[in-house]
C-alpha cells in the first residue's frame, strides 16, 4: 500500500502541498492543479473530490459514442452554444417545472454567486459547518449569521430549533445544503417541506442546495426526494443544483437554479447570456433522454450501495469516528491525538490518498477530515490504509 | 449552387426562421440552434458566424492529439478545473502583464457583464452600431450615450471628434470595440493610443474590446496591434478579449480581460471560483505554448489574406456597398431595394446561406448584412451566390 517516500520527501512535498492549499483559499486544489505543480505528488485515489466514477464513465460512454465517433464534436467546440433560455426550455419539460423558472448556469457556483448577490440583502442564516461560498459570497452590506450544527448532535439540524432560531434571528435570507457538505446531514422531504412552510413568510429568500440530494433516499428503492416541486406554491424558494458530482463532470461546468420567473428575468434580462459551452449544453440534451436516464439511475444506485457499504466498513475503524451522512462523503473526526493536517499530508504523501483537511471550516470544534466514497476497489485501498493509519 | 426549394416552402422556412431569430432577443440564433428547430434548413456556409475556421482545425488538432488519443479527455471532464488565478498566472507570463490584472473569463461575454454591471456607474458612451451587449448589460442607474459612427465617415471613428464629444457628455466610463462591431472600422494603434491618453483623466472607466484585433494590422507583416500593454501605464484602462473568433472555439467559452489589480481583486474575492471549464483551461495552456502559437500564426495571416482577397472580390460586386473593415466580416449595404430581412431570407432558404440581418442593430440606417469570411472554398460559394443574388 505505502508508497517509498523518506522522511525528507515527505516534509518537502508536504511543504510544498500546504504552499498551494494555501494558495487556494478555502477550498481545496484540484488534483490537475497539483499534478502540475507537484508531479512529484503521486494521486491514487482523490478522496477529496466529491463525485460518482461511474457516472463519469456512462458519460464517457456517451461522449465517445456520440461526439467522438460521429466527428460531432469539431461542431461542439467551434460553435456558440445556444443561449441560456433554449437550454432552460429542454430542461424545463424534463424536470415539470416550468422553464421561465430555470436558470441554467456554469457549474452551481454561478448560481451561488448571481443568488447571493443579487437577491441576498441583509442578515443570511447559513448552517456551519457549510461550503464557504455561501458566505464569501455575501454582498459587503449583508451579513451572514451562523446557525452551528453541533457535533454533540453529529450534526443533524433539528428542524424545531432551526425554525425558531430563524425566527429570533429574521433574517433576509436562509441557506440549507441538502444533504449538507461537509457532514453529509440529512433533513428528511417532510422535515424540509416543514421548514420551508413555516418560513417563507417570515424570509425573502429561501436558499435550498441539493446538489448532493441525488445521493440521499429515504427508502429501500433509494428514490430520491428533492423539493424541487415545492418552487410551484412557495415564490420565494430557489433551488440550486450542481450536475458535477452526481454526473461526474465536474470539468463541464453544469448547473441549474430553480427560482421565481421574475428572478430568473432580473438575472437573464442583462446577463448570463452564453453562460453554458458546448459541452454543458450536450451534457443537458443528454441529461433529459430516457436511455441516458435509464442507465444512470442503476449507477447512482450502485454508487449509493458500494457507499454504504464503505461507511459500514468504515465505522468499525477504531481512532476515528465516522459521522452519519446522505451524501457521497463522511465526516470524520480523529480521535488518536494526531491533527487532521497531519493525516491530510500522510494520507497523500505516503498513501497517494488525498482526503480534504477541514481545519479551515468554521464551526468545526476538533480534528476532522472529509472522504469521498470512490469506485469500490478505490474504496477498497481506502479501507486499508485507514486500518494500516489509525489502528 | 441555389438549393431546391418552392415558394410554399420558402415562405414556411421563412416564418420558422424569423420566429426563432426572434426568440434570440438582439442576436442571432447559433446555427447548432437552428439546426435543431428548423431541421428543414440546409445551411452550406455560416457566415454569421465570426471565426477563423482554420484555427478551429488548429485546436482540433492538438485536441485530438493530445486529448483524445492519450484518453486524457477524461480527467479533463470528470475532474473540477483550476481555480481562476491558477489561469491568470499562465495568461500573465505569457502576456506580459502582472497576472493580478487579469480577469479570465467564460467566454468574453461575462467579462463584459462583470465589468458593465461592477464598475460603470452613471453615463457611459458606447458607439453605434455596436455589439449590443454592451448597452444591454447596463446597470439600471447607468444611461447609455451614444456617439454615432456615421455611415457618411464609412462608420470610421474620427479620435478628434470622438475626443471632444466625450469631453463634452464628461460620462463615467467609455465603450471602445476595436475592430467594431459589426462594421469592421478599425482605430490606429497610434490613435487608440492618442484616445486613451486624452481622456484616461476624465472618465474613470476606458473599456477596449480588443475581441477582433487577431484580424487587423498596421503593416504588409499583418502584426497585430494590441493596446494590451497600455494596461501597465493606464490604471482605469479595461481591456476585454475573446478567445472565439480568432481561435474559432465559441463552443469552449474562453476570454479574458485585464484591469486594475483591485478591479481584479473586487471580482475574483467574491466570486467567479471556478468559472472556467476543463476545455477552456485546456485552451489556455495550449495557447501559452510555443509551438502551438507558431502554427497559430501562421493560420491568422492565410485568414487574414484570403479574408482581404474576398473582400476585394465582393467590392466588385453590384448594387451592393462594402464598408471599411479590418476584422474577419464585411458590413455590407443593399442598394437594389430589396430589405435586408428579405436578403437575409433568401440567402438562408434558397442559398443556404446564413449571414446576420443588421436591422435590428441601433444607429445603422438603410439596409445593412454582416457577412463573415470563412475558408476560402467557403467564401468562394459567397460570391458565386452574391453575384447571382445582386447582379
Amino acid at each position: 500500500m505505502e508508497l517509498i517516500v523518506n522522511d525528507n520527501m515527505l516534509s518537502e512535498l508536504g511543504k510544498k502541498f500546504m504552499a498551494l492549499k494555501s494558495a487556494s483559499g478555502t477550498h481545496s486544489p484540484s488534483m490537475l492543479t497539483i499534478l502540475e505543480k507537484i508531479p512529484d505528488l503521486k494521486i491514487k485515489v482523490d478522496a477529496c473530490f466529491l463525485s460518482n466514477p461511474y457516472a463519469t464513465d456512462l458519460f464517457l460512454e456517451y461522449f465517445n459514442n456520440e461526439l467522438l465517433k460521429s466527428k460531432k464534436i469539431s461542431r461542439v467546440l467551434e460553435f456558440y452554444p445556444s443561449q441560456n433560455s433554449v437550454i432552460a426550455d429542454l430542461l424545463g419539460e424534463h424536470l415539470g417545472i416550468n422553464p421561465k423558472k430555470i436558470f441554467v448556469c456554469n457549474g452551481a457556483i454561478e448560481a451561488i454567486q448571481a443568488v447571493m448577490h443579487q437577491f441576498v440583502k441583509g442578515k443570511v442564516v447559513i448552517n456551519i459547518p457549510t461550503f464557504s461560498s455561501y458566505y464569501e459570497f455575501i454582498n459587503k452590506d449583508s451579513e451572514a449569521v451562523f446557525y452551528t450544527l453541533e457535533k454533540e448532535n453529529t450534526f443533524i439540524l433539528d428542524p424545531e430549533d432551526y425554525i425558531s432560531f430563524v425566527r429570533k434571528i429574521k433574517p433576509n435570507s436562509i441557506v440549507i445544503i441538502n444533504p449538507n457538505n461537509p457532514d453529509g446531514g440529512y433533513i428528511k422531504y417532510q422535515d424540509l417541506k416543514r421548514i420551508v412552510e413555516e418560513l417563507h413568510g417570515i424570509v425573502e429568500n429561501i436558499i435550498v442546495d441539493e446538489s448532493f440530494i441525488h445521493f440521499a433516499f429515504e427508502n429501500s428503492d433509494l428514490e430520491l426526494k428533492s423539493i424541487i416541486q415545492l418552487t410551484d406554491e412557495v415564490s420565494n424558494l430557489i433551488i440550486i443544483k450542481s450536475m458535477s458530482k452526481d454526473f461526474g463532470i465536474a470539468g463541464i461546468r453544469a448547473g441549474y437554479a430553480v427560482m421565481d420567473e421574475e428572478k430568473v428575468e432580473q438575472l437573464t434580462s442583462n446577463g448570463y447570456l452564453w453562460n453554458l459551452n458546448g459541452l454543458a449544453e450536450y451534457f443537458f440534451r443528454l441529461y433529459t433522454r430516457p436511455d441516458f436516464r435509464n442507465k444512470y439511475e442503476e449507477i447512482r444506485k450502485k454508487y449509493i450501495i458500494e457507499t454504504l457499504i464503505f461507511i459500514s466498513e468504515l465505522n468499525k475503524i477504531r481512532n476515528i469516528r465516522v459521522y452519519p451522512t446522505k451524501a457521497n462523503f463522511v465526516l470524520i473526526e480523529i480521535l488518536d491525538g494526531r491533527t487532521a493536517e497531519e493525516i491530510t499530508n500522510t494520507l497523500l504523501i505516503k498513501y497517494g490518498i488525498y482526503v480534504r483537511n477541514c481545519s479551515d471550516k468554521k464551526g468545526l470544534k476538533g480534528q476532522f477530515i472529509r472522504l469521498a466514497a470512490r469506485s469500490a476497489s478505490e474504496n477498497d485501498q481506502v479501507l486499508l490504509t485507514f486500518r494500516d493509519l489509525f489502528e
